[in-house]
């Protein structure tokens, strides 16, 4: 078995040439199709990236399996030691339409424990990474366990079908809130929560959506669940809630009333 | 009169020092006070920065009216080339919780028609600056004209207190929009419908909040009106909108529904 360190540097190594190969493409036309409707798009970039990715993998570990959010699904029935999960943009409507607010997100789920999520924020320079063996760090620094704000205390970010529908109670979960934002992109909201600068992150989310999310939030005191108290699947969509764990209760007491 | 080149370049510099100062504030404790309600807050840094500017100005321009969110009215009561309209941060609630998605704006309205505003995005160090005489630019490069998106091919930004009250059909326009997004900072979600990133921004705002904004839309095709139909003022808070013609349009046949 490959050490944690060494992993995550190469993997580090992937992420930048993959991020430097974003934003070459960034500055020709991109080639957009609709995938259930008109908010659920694909660019060339994202099948690119992802097909990146997936060489690496084959190539140096060929007997892992890999999920991926355009259409890999490579052994997934068979038992590995190691599973990756990648979502090449995520975010594609903003990397589409305002070529920024998007992120890159890759999970490393190892049945040893030392799981690793990397959400890399490129044009921002920002990369989180590692798990619960090696801590969370964001580039070079260290993160600390945010602190534990209550909802009156902390911005929420929101889907906005969601808060229009009232799901889950969240106009509630909004008028409590201090404020509430809308990125359009998974990564960044969960990645707001993981660094202490928002109290919840609330949508539907695909499996590719959180994994790296999940395993970073376990070194950081970070509540991941599912809005409707079942377990998170790694099979389908479903509403998920990153909180810190005062706000998650404050939320979870919210839905019941 | 100062030729506008000349001006722009001096407060250009006045920006990038007053720039400096917010990074630097930012690695120490911020002193926070609420001023209307728990969300509407300031912190010891909006008014320095106001000062800052304010002793610049009366340094330079000595009989320049100034008007400043923090409370600067300076020689309102007078007639004189110049005024000018500081926001030291907007999206101070950004500021004061997550460190990014603020920025730092200021408009200088002369009676000689060239005017000129300032968005300074300092975190990502992107300053939109300009008016009607000199064009507008992105840092160094020259901004162009953006494409006249309609609401179905474009995102939106929406106050959240609006859209949950469902104020001026907001939720129509939600759903109607490709995407809805909530940053809580005037300064960018403007900054994103000038540079044709999104289609339209809707908000109650300041006269601080959008007067940077509505001096560089006209030299850009994109509309500014109040919500309402009424003429925009100086004096007090309105719903505003930012818009390309043809949301501009949409937006408003919705109204009269």
């Amino acid at each position: 078995m490959m050490e944690t360190n060494r992993l995550s540097e190469l993997v580090k190594s992937w992420l930048y040439e993959a991020g430097d190969r974003i934003k070459q493409a960034l500055s020709q036309p991109l080639e957009m199709t609709e995938k259930t409707d008109r908010t659920d798009i694909v660019t060339n970039v994202d099948r690119e990236i992802e097909q990146f990715f997936v060489n690496k993998i084959v190539e140096y570990f060929p007997n892992d399996r890999v999920l991926g959010e355009e259409g890999t699904n490579r052994y997934l029935e068979q038992e590995t030691e190691r599973t990756w999960i990648i979502d090449p943009i995520d975010g594609t409507l903003n990397f589409y339409k305002q070529q920024d607010y998007f992120c890159l997100m890759l999970a490393i789920e190892q049945e040893s424990g030392e799981s690793l999520g990397f959400i890399y924020e490129l044009m921002r320079d920002e990369l989180l990474w590692g798990g619960e063996a090696s801590g969370v760090y964001l580039n070079d620094v260290l993160v600390k366990p945010p602190a534990n704000q209550t909802l009156v205390e902390g911005i929420v970010s929101l889907n906005s079908g969601m808060l229009l529908e009232n799901t889950f109670a969240l106009q509630t979960v909004a008028k409590q809130a201090i404020g509430v934002r809308m990125v359009g992109c998974a990564g960044i909201g969960i990645k707001e929560v993981l660094l202490g600068k928002q109290a919840a992150y609330i949508s539907y989310l695909q499996p590719w959506d959180f994994a790296a999310g999940r395993i970073m939030a376990k070194s950081l005191g970070i509540v991941v669940a599912e809005m409707n108290g079942q377990e998170l699947t790694m099979t389908q969509r479903q509403a998920v809630i990153f909180a810190t764990p005062a706000t998650y209760e404050e939320i979870k007491k919210m839905q019941e009333l």
